[in-house]
Order: structure tokens, then C-alpha cells, then sequence
């Protein structure tokens, strides 16, 4: 019934970038708009077994089909890639231990198969920075994201500013030793905190519980490849006592961890993320029990555990997202 | 045979601070001049269990008789205090687990005894301080300082700031749980860094080995309160097996720390500093193995383990002076 105006104003093209999170499990993308909106997202496998290029060429093919579900005329000014051993002054991806690349300059080749600007971050700092910017961790000077995922990575904000370490490698909390003796880890090691608190980690306490318990578990039913995060998390809530001895364990493992690491930055809090924090408080509450027990008393008030309040996967791709747009702006990153 | 010159120009008065590097066993006390330098110094027990009140009776009494042989007219500006367990804005010791305090105001006893401006700081902060000022951390920008004294403390410098943490307790690297079934702590819990790698936990160790071992040593004739750190360490160098094994023993869990280190901050530089680095290479080369075989490779070329190139005791003494420098002044410390 509307008329459509002579003088109508030229289509307005929408201020676009795409953000990445790229897991050793699942990649998400979402296009983002300048308000931190995530416009279209689309969440797909990462497949560790095929080569960087190849994931590179599916990763600008999911964009593209994203960006078709925009108005027209919109177009991604730019991508923000979060992922594990990042670095980002080289556009580098190096020797993740989760995915068998090596070091390939995720950069470059993402740059082949679409020419926009590139800019790759390490996800926990992505995670961190879209968490200060949107979520749990807003106006927080010191503060310590733990991503959960296939592994464990971190983000650490000291005095309002991102940690990097010398050469960009500082929070690596998931190779810190645990138990000099314990469980053999991706970089060669025994006992990394990863190999306890992760997704794989889960996967392994449930198993050597098999072992060493009686009980029935629908876990008994399943193979070791088989075993998920999202399928232990469900048992435990379904009173499964191999899944809850599992997830509380895991839990008080990462109360430990993060007594050790409120020792070391003396945080205002330590927000979790990832698929592993899906078992709430099966998984919350042993771990600050653990955290109450193994804590020194002046961080025991004073450190808070909270998770993320963005949706799962969301914390990281708004991070890439505002890092591809600080880089496109010529400004330094928060 | 010189003549005084009848227009002699007044005496200089020297500009002259106290730095006071506080200690679980001894105290060490410097008068330092504007360039760093130590004009006089002295060394005192800190006796942990005589008062807070006791204890700065005894530290002004020594102050006063140091400044007794700097040129007359002579007198401190003000007095830097570098303490563990130091609440620096508030002017307090809160807890110290190697002395029996509680929380004491260490500011206002000692200026009950000597009215001058004191200003107080955590030891291994003062000690970083130094060791950038005028010691092997020159210029670093990214670099850890470990205190290895009773207890073990640490200081912190990410991209050439000093690391305090939300309520300045960060770097209490002596509370990280090495070995969670592990030795009991003066902290209550069990396994901390500090009952294995200091000063208290070497002495440990070698009680442990004359329980496990055999081998002869002169550590069997000696009471566990008269074993010392640079007892063992002589004892090491002079081949006693007892003091070797419990001496490398040492090194291997600091080698384990600076991985575990090295992967949470990707440091330049971990400084080592304290009466256990006295026993040189017999420590140090079991560290630095450790490092290599506990470290994830991107850090192994990159992380140097360095020893504190000024005097023992020098380096909290310098920068505990420069501290209250910087008070005196109206700045921020360094």
C-alpha cells in the first residue's frame, strides 16, 4: 500500500566484518555489525585431519553464503580469526596441538580465496575481549577468561590491558603441569592441566572411571571416540553416576587451577567459557569447593568463578570481530 | 699540611634513604644514596617470634647506628620496607607465614620509634625493582623475579609494569600447588611450591633423603632446625651426596616452576634471587634440565634463567630504597 518515494535515500550498505572462532572441535563464524550484533552465524565442523588450505577454502565458501543471506550490496570489509597458538603479528596458526597443520599462515590462505583484510588473534584473548566488551567480565581491569573446550586456553587482563608475554605466548595455562606423573599430553608431556579440565580431559576421567568403578553408566555403552562433553554433561544431569563423578571431578580439578592462578594475577574473577561450562553447576559447584579448599584465604572473598553470560561460542567471534575492526582502523586492539 | 679555607662551603649533607629488605630469617638494611649506591650496611636476625613492635625497636636501632658512621649532619629522608605478604598502600604486613604476626601496621611502629616518611612494599617487587634498576633485568620488559629466601615470592613485570594484582597479592607463586598429596604448608594446605623450592623446603628435602637413602653424609650429625641452606649448599660443593641429591632435587622442581611459569607469562627472563642461588651450578643445571624436558618448545629458546647479578640481599634493599625514593617524591613506583 506504501508508495515507494522518488527521493528514496540509496540502499544503506550495512558495516560488516566477519568473526571466526576457530576450535579444534567446531569453527563458528558470525557476521557482525558495529553494534556487536551477530547479523547470520553458522557453526561447522573443523576436521583435524584435513589440511589448513582446504579448511581455509571451506571457512571463505561458509561467508560467502552467509553473506548472500544479507541485504544486498552488503559485503565482509574485513575477518577476524580467532584460534588456538595464534600469532597474530604473523597471521600465523602455529603448531596447534589439537589440529595437525604445523605452522601454516592461516592469513594467507584465507587471503587466496577471499581478498579482505585478515586479522588473526588468539582465541582466549578474542573470548576475553568480547566478554569485556558484551559480557560477564564488563568494566573488569583484572580478569582471567578460561576457554573449555577441546582444550583449554586463556585470556589474561592485568591492569586493563591484554597479557601477551615476549613473543605473544603468555596463557597457556592448559601445558601447565598439574601432576608431574600424570596423564600423557598432545605436546609430549604428562600432566598438563588440558589432559584434566577440557572437553578431552572429560572424555578420559570418564573412562578411567569405567575402569576403576562398578557402577552402571549409559557410558558403558559408548566408545571412547564417541564419548562428548554435551553427551557426559546430559548423563550427569540424568543422575548417570559415572557422568557426575566425571564432571565433578573435572570440577575440582579447575577449582585447583583456578586457585593457583589467583595466587599468580590476584584476579577480580575468572570467567569460563565453553562447551564444558553447559554442565552448570554439576560442574560449578565442586569447582569452587575446590576453589574454597585450596585457595589461600585473602583470594577466597575476593576471586569470583562466573561464566560467560554470552551465548556459547559467541564470546570469541565478537572478539575477532572487534579485533578485524580495531586492525581495519588502524588502532591497537583492547 | 692543608690549610681549611676560611670560605669553605658548608658541609654536604648527604640526600640518604634507608632500604630495608625484611626477611623470615635475616634482615638486611642499607642507607643508600641517590645513584643506588650503598654507603653502609648491616645485616640482623629478624627473630619470627619476638613483636611486630620488638622487631622495629631493633630495625630503627640499627638505622640510627648506620647513619652514626655517614659524615655528621647526615639523616634518612624516609625508609622503603620491603616485606612479604606487604599491603603497600595500606602500610601493612598481613600474615606473613614465615613470621608470627598477623596483620601489623609496620608503617606506624616503625615510625613510632623514628619519626620519617616509610614507605613499604613487597619484597620480591622491591627485588624485580632492583634487579631492573641496576641488576640482570635491565631493560626487560617482560621478566619474573623469584625471591628464594625462607619462603619463595616473586615479582612480576609485564610489558614494563609491575604486576599487582586487584588487591596487590599477585606473584604468591610459593602458594601454587606443585603436588596436590604433596608436603604440609605454613599455609595450611598441602603440596605449595614453597615447601619444595626455597630455603625451608631444601632443608626438607634432606631430611626426606636421610630417611629414603643410605649414602653417608654429614647431614646425619646435624638436627633438622640446624640444617641451612648454605650449609647444604657448602656441603654439595665439598661432593656429600645427601646435599647433591637434595640440592638437584631443588632444581628439578624450580625447573618445573619456570615451565610452568614460562607458559602462564612468556617471560623473557626469570631472575633468580635469594640465599639458595648461592649453591650455583650444583642448583642450576638440574633447573635448567628441567626446564628443558617441562617446557613446551616455543618457550625453551626464548625463556633464559638468569641469576641476579647484584650482592645477596642487594636487589630488595635497592629497590625497597627506590620505592620510598619515588614516595618521598610524589610518584608512582616503578
Amino acid at each position: 500500500m506504501s508508495l515507494t518515494a522518488h527521493t528514496a535515500a540509496p540502499p544503506v550498505v550495512p558495516d560488516i566484518v566477519a568473526g571466526v572462532d576457530l576450535g579444534g572441535t567446531n569453527t563458528s563464524v558470525g557476521l557482525v555489525d558495529p553494534a556487536g550484533k551477530q547479523l547470520v552465524r553458522s557453526v561447522f565442523p573443523t576436521h583435524a585431519r584435513e589440511s589448513a588450505d582446504e579448511f581455509a577454502r571451506r571457512l571463505t565458501g561458509v561467508i560467502g553464503d552467509l553473506t548472500k543471506r544479507l541485504p544486498p550490496g552488503a559485503a565482509v570489509r574485513g575477518i577476524g580469526i580467532a584460534s588456538p597458538a595464534a600469532n597474530g603479528s604473523r597471521g600465523t596458526i602455529e603448531s596447534p596441538a589439537n589440529l595437525g597443520w604445523g605452522t601454516v599462515n592461516i592469513r594467507d590462505l584465507v587471503r587466496r580465496h577471499l581478498d579482505v583484510p585478515v586479522a588473526v588473534t588468539n582465541d582466549a584473548n578474542a573470548a576475553l575481549a568480547g566478554e569485556r566488551l558484551y559480557g560477564a567480565a564488563r568494566g573488569m581491569r583484572n580478569v582471567i577468561m578460561l576457554t573449555l573446550g577441546t582444550g583449554l586456553g586463556a585470556g589474561i587482563a592485568v591492569d586493563g590491558r591484554i597479557v601477551q608475554g615476549q613473543n605473544g605466548a603468555a596463557g597457556e595455562f592448559g601445558h601447565v603441569t598439574l601432576d608431574p606423573a600424570g596423564r600423557v599430553c598432545g605436546c609430549g608431556r604428562r600432566g598438563c592441566v588440558e589432559t584434566y579440565v577440557s572437553a578431552s580431559g572429560l572424555r578420559r576421567t570418564v573412562v578411567e572411571l569405567l575402569a576403576d568403578r562398578l557402577e552402571e553408566s549409559a557410558l558403558r555403552d559408548v566408545s571412547f571416540r564417541e564419548v562428548t562433553a554435551a553427551m557426559v554433561s546430559r548423563l550427569a544431569a540424568d543422575a548417570d553416576p559415572i557422568a557426575q563423578e566425571a564432571v565433578g571431578a573435572t570440577g575440582r580439578h579447575l577449582g585447583l587451577l583456578v586457585a593457583n592462578l589467583a595466587a599468580a594475577f590476584d584476579p577480580e574473577a575468572v570467567v569460563l567459557y565453553g562447551g564444558l561450562v553447559n554442565a552448570g553447576d554439576l560442574l560449578l559447584a565442586p569447582a569452587r569447593a575446590s576453589f574454597e579448599r585450596n585457595a589461600l584465604p585473602r583470594y577466597r572473598a575476593s576471586v569470583r568463578i562466573l561464566v560467560s553470560s554470552l551465548n556459547n561460542g559467541e564470546a570469541a567471534v565478537l572478539g575477532a570481530s572487534s579485533h578485524v575492526r580495531h586492525f581495519l582502523a588502524g588502532e591497537s586492539p583492547l
